[in-house]
């Protein structure tokens, strides 16, 4: 007898967190055995307050599945609500579970599709035990994006490759930009990361080619030190006028203190605390030793919503996953599972779209390791570029309206 | 008898001042009464210090003259220095225009070229004045640049188109990134300009044709006040969970202040302030007020320098307006003047490349016209978005190579 399926997007948003919600309605519409394809407005929040809309009518028309696949941010909205602990004593955890698991089941629901980072996959982990533990038959999978690249299990995560392009061309114009004056300068950019330094990593990608990147990188794997860094500025204005260095938010020194202590000290829901002003903390350090132009910038948002430079290899995996999703939930029947890539080679590079057990994967950092880490602890190596470098490769086919993106909206 | 030319960038960098410099290249190659073309290294600075290179060779090859035209920041490199008084008395003063000269001649120079913004014009205005009042045989132009379109006389100058579609593109996107949570939210977005608030209006853009756009946009030209502010935002969250503001940096209150009072009040050497943090002031206040999550995002140099979303009509008329700068100073023998664009009109966009005397346009601050301003003081009319709308279209064939844009340098 055949189902309908569900699916929902949670966390922040990236650039390719759409195309991934377009592989997954574009694998419904291709399974036999799935009817409706429902849409949770606002993640599993929206879905709690019933709010869910039917997806088939709105995208009959192959054109805006397309327009998804290349519009930031979340179409169908997002959310941060945690879920309680499955095995919660308490009635108001209970009843949470219970209503969810009744609004599933009125609404004939078999597959459910959760989209999300770290968080997200907590939220797929929580469900799927407690249909397990409850005899629910609904087959749940978590389809990871996280702009970080710090979920483990997977070769990458999907968003990855379009934040890495957008850094990797946006540090370069900066590098060009700061290298105009015959006068000392230097350019701190605080790059997006809170404990992996992934996406600071790939401010590196031109070296690769002969481009302009960053003379300094700081990733948060690595314990900083006020005094390395100001002999590190030293050694390269030696060198040249012009300095950039790229910052990850999230660089710690040696005693785990943040190197930017924040002006509040609120933590999200997830327990995370807020940075702020690394770049600019910085900046105050080399304005007082050196005395020369200093400029701090935070990347900031753009970082994981620049749709117009998005990797085609981001966008093209990321809806290939999604609907790998749908096959590996709906026809092969698996419950509480994580999609994630496989890298069978880097040149060619060759992917394998898989799944693994969402006890293997939720809530575990993967880190930028050791061997991709210079020895100086200044930059990274050029293995680590190799690994990232296929990621960020293509140009997706941008529809522009009178020079502006044109992008979905519901 | 033949002459030589020589060209000079100089002030802050743009996505289109190469394009020019391809121009002004371009010019002279196929100029019969041109010999060779030198290019100052560092602008006027630089020439003073004997630093100038022979760019025949280097741009035989057409293709990196194209590359050229889509590269970011300046190739020949910058300065900031402001020429002394041309009627000066002091020995030193005298001594620098004799250097200048004497150099010129001596390489058999005929024809100059400085592409640059209101500052660079004040030297291509002083460098003419005095090779006319002591009978030098040279022909002097400037080509105008500036991100900021605050150049008068000319309809709107180049580099702006590219800087405009930069922050319609980024802004647009920020929008969507901005309306996924289900919660209050304000992002207030600072946009470059000191003085005039053409930039911020660009934000504005995508509302001509359906997209997403800031809610509220504060300029220059008006006054600011934290009361209204505070009453514009409280009215927008009636209506819209999810706020976004674009600021000018250089919104001033009533009396005059800047509505971030600097840190520090340095002054560049041509006395401009120095602003930074008018966002996050505003943030600060947003936080108090209304107790919702607010992010302040300074979209900072990639405004100027974000070559890899250039605007195609800005790319092509600011390599177009080089290339007439050439025909302008050789063929008609202009000494003294600044190459403008005159509108013919918007719909269709029909442009001319023309010539002002020098001395009618520099120094002088074009700000958005009051009559492009909505009576709220809040936004900016369709007429404005309009006159800006033709100046982003197009898109230029970024070369990429291994997904990132590949640029020239020296």
């Amino acid at each position: 007898m055949n189902k309908n399926a569900i699916v929902g997007q949670s966390g922040g948003p990236t650039a390719a967190i759409n195309a991934t919600l377009a592989g997954v309605i574009r694998g419904t519409f291709e399974n036999a055995k799935i009817d409706k394809i429902y849409g949770m407005i606002n993640g599993i929040q929206g879905f709690l307050d019933g709010n869910i809309i039917v997806l088939n009518e709105i995208f009959k028309n192959g054109e805006d599945l397309d327009l998804l696949k290349n519009t930031p941010a979340a179409a169908l909205g997002s959310c941060r609500l945690k879920l309680p602990d499955v095995d919660s004593n308490i009635k108001s955890d209970i009843q949470i579970y219970e209503k969810i698991f009744k609004s599933l089941a009125e609404k004939n629901i078999g597959y459910l599709f959760y989209i999300g980072g770290n968080d997200s996959m907590d939220t797929v982990k929580k469900l799927s035990f407690y249909a397990v533990k409850n005899n629910i038959n609904i087959n749940i999978a978590g389809v990871p994006k996280t702009i970080d690249n710090d979920l483990n299990g997977t070769d990458h995560a999907p968003g990855y490759g379009s934040a890495a392009k957008y850094i990797a061309a946006t540090m370069q114009e900066i590098c060009y930009d700061n290298a105009i004056y015959p006068i000392k300068s230097v350019v701190i950019a605080e790059i997006m990361g809170r404990d992996a330094g992934w996406l600071t990593a790939a401010a590196a990608l031109p070296r690769l080619y002969g481009g302009k990147s960053p003379d300094l990188l700081y990733l948060p794997e690595c314990g900083f030190s006020d005094e390395q860094f100001i002999s590190d500025i030293e050694k390269e204005l030696e060198k040249s006028l012009n300095i950039v260095v790229a910052v990850s938010e999230g660089v710690k020194y040696f005693d785990g203190g943040y190197v930017c202590e924040i002006v509040n000290h609120e933590t999200d829901i997830f327990g995370h605390k807020q940075l702020s002003g690394t770049a600019n903390h910085l900046k105050y350090i080399v304005k007082e030793k050196f005395g020369c132009k200093v400029r701090a910038i935070e990347l900031n948002t753009p970082q994981r919503c620049a749709s117009h430079i998005a990797s085609l290899c981001d966008i093209d995996e990321s809806e290939q996953i999604g609907f790998k999703a749908v096959e590996t939930a709906a026809i092969k029947e698996k419950n509480g599972i994580m999609m994630i890539f496989k890298r069978i080679s880097s040149k060619p590079y060759i992917i394998d779209i898989g799944y693994e057990n969402i006890a293997n994967t939720a809530n575990k950092i993967k880190t930028v390791p050791p061997e991709y880490i210079n020895a100086e602890r200044n930059n990274v190596t050029d293995g680590c570029l190799e690994y990232i470098a296929p990621l960020i490769i293509g140009e997706p086919e941008i529809i522009y309206d009178n020079g502006i993106p044109k992008f979905f909206s519901l």
